[in-house]
């Protein structure tokens, strides 16, 4: 066997080696730099090219690919939404993804991105608050505590200065998880037994929970002037956390309208409900929060190009590092028309 | 370090591993059965999530991507075209593809597809061209001698009986590689200097050439009656290789026409030009050849699911041999709310 040239193998990130990876640089700098690179790609956003999830549905759960490109770079992500499998001890969401050079077409990069998610999730929510939150918030409700409650109130500590968090779940375990999780990050964690107690005195209010059916986690006489609302479970259709009287009193900021009107909170609007995109926010030609007392919403649905920025940092942090292999993926016959004579002489 | 649970372990084949496989089973009989699994695959067309590809076009090249699914398995093939590589030393197309499990969402199999990409599209031809091409028909022009022509000449051996390949390329070292790579294979080997020689006595006529230009191998005057043409190179907008004569006279085959009206040669007819879905002759409901004089076409570009089938041979094939690697690709906490817990204790 003649060993593939470089070019023909692609660097692949495991989840150990992405736990490795984030545990070597430390979680708050990563979702620091994580939120640089998404700023960045917010800022040019209007060069990507952007297409709606392509999904496959079934009776127990969706697949979706997740394309997106910046002319130079090219990236997709898998991802699987099964619900039902938490109760055979299975993931609900199981993700991967994949970055290519666009000027060869070849992969630069393949990696777990089921972490890289949960991360790139929490810095974006981060990035929305630091442009929407009220100046000076430092505690945040987070409301539902289960995968991602952790990553959430930790960009926020580490993007926006966050001081105090205040955990509810239904499942008094999953606070009880979040509390422990969180101890000796340098946060203060007050574990609360109702939603109302876990808003008392928060200008951030996180809303983070599984719940598959219309739900109103946060009713309208909860939300009070001067907030901003980081809304990241409800990302599906017939899935919302919110009451809808509380959508007509705020400022909605979104990701991609054409996606967030069918999986995010405004599904629960008319269609052509006033949204501004976050993007241009960052980019300077929209408004974010135009007073102390406006109630601010970031209808968080999750888009390809965060994934995007997420791969970006993976290939330039893991360049260096130990922490990736290569795959021999590509086939690379000396002759390029010669793919057979590479398979035969491989049989000798 | 705990060690990932078994669930959330990918098998891979590697490139090394593939060309182990298909040379371990041996690749007529790799060929054979692909055709088994692609006319499975064609009888029960109509329950399949069908889409076209989802493309990302630069100045210089394609990114493709090509999902299907059965309801039971989904999968995708990733793949690129670059027609300037070459000149670069680097491959034209490289392509890996996946398996998953509809029910779980969770991937099943990650592959290389380039070499079985060419298989496929080999087996492919000669299951047309079983149900296509004249009774007794054991003598093939094989107009373009690139890196598919040999896998196209072995699979009309293995499936459909060939004795003799004429072969023909305007490069005359890549006739010569071609027909050195088929010697010992048990075809008779002709080697012929102009395409009208190739042509001589031949019942199948091949075109694999890489023209990106609207060109004519084939002109109207070569092609007499009885004759079946596997037309393989045209596949995508600007590139064809016949004459359009050739096809108003021809009775034309496809495999998903809102595919082929775009890429394959019929972009040279009008849109309502007639043609017969190739997975209604393999149902029975729709008639194949019908006469020994008529001329028939298989207009191939292939679809996603012949891909699909391709996986899912791998997939039954590799499962009890050494000739795949397990790749730690998805996050798997021992509770599915504690990512970061798993995270953090990773640290320890």
């Amino acid at each position: 066997m003649t060993q593939p040239s470089a070019k023909a193998l692609v660097p692949f990130v495991s989840v150990d080696n992405m736990m490795r990876l984030v545990n070597h640089i430390g979680i708050e700098q990563v979702l620091r730099d994580l939120a640089t690179y998404i700023e960045e790609d917010f800022r040019r956003w209007e060069l990507f090219d952007k297409t709606p999830r392509v999904a496959s549905h079934s009776d127990v759960g969706v697949i979706e690919l997740m394309p997106t490109s910046d002319g130079e770079a090219y990236g997709f992500k898998y991802v699987n939404g099964h619900p039902k499998n938490t109760s055979e001890g299975l993931q609900t969401v199981t993700a991967f993804g994949l970055l290519a050079d666009v000027y060869t077409g070849y992969p630069v990069l393949l990696t777990e991105m089921t972490l890289l998610t949960a991360l790139r999730t929490a810095a974006m929510s981060a990035v929305a608050a630091r442009y929407l939150a009220p100046k000076g918030a430092d505690t945040m409700a987070m409301i539902g505590n289960g995968a991602q409650s952790e990553f959430q109130s930790l960009a926020m500590k580490a993007i926006l200065g966050l001081k105090t968090v205040r955990l509810y779940d239904k499942d008094a375990a999953a606070t009880e998880k979040c509390a422990r999780n969180l101890s000796g990050t340098g946060l203060t964690v007050v574990k609360c037994t109702t939603p109302e107690e876990a808003i008392r005195g928060a200008r951030i209010l996180t809303t983070c929970t599984a719940d598959k059916q219309n739900a109103r986690i946060l009713t309208d006489n909860m939300v009070g002037a001067g907030v901003h609302i980081n809304a990241i479970g409800g990302d599906c259709p017939g899935k919302t956390e919110l009451a809808s009287g509380i959508l007509s009193r705020a400022q909605v900021f979104v990701e991609y309208p054409e996606q967030t009107r069918i999986e995010g909170e405004i599904q629960q609007m008319p269609p052509d409900f006033p949204v501004t995109e976050l993007w241009q926010v960052l980019a300077g030609t929209a408004r974010g929060r135009s007073d102390d007392r406006q109630i601010t919403l970031f209808d968080s649905v999750g888009f390809a190009i965060e994934d995007f920025s997420a791969l970006r940092y993976v290939r330039d942090k893991v360049r260096d590092t130990p922490y990736h292999t290569d795959l021999d993926m590509l086939a690379d016959p000396d002759d390029p028309r010669d793919l057979f004579g590479m398979l035969h002489r491989a049989s000798l």
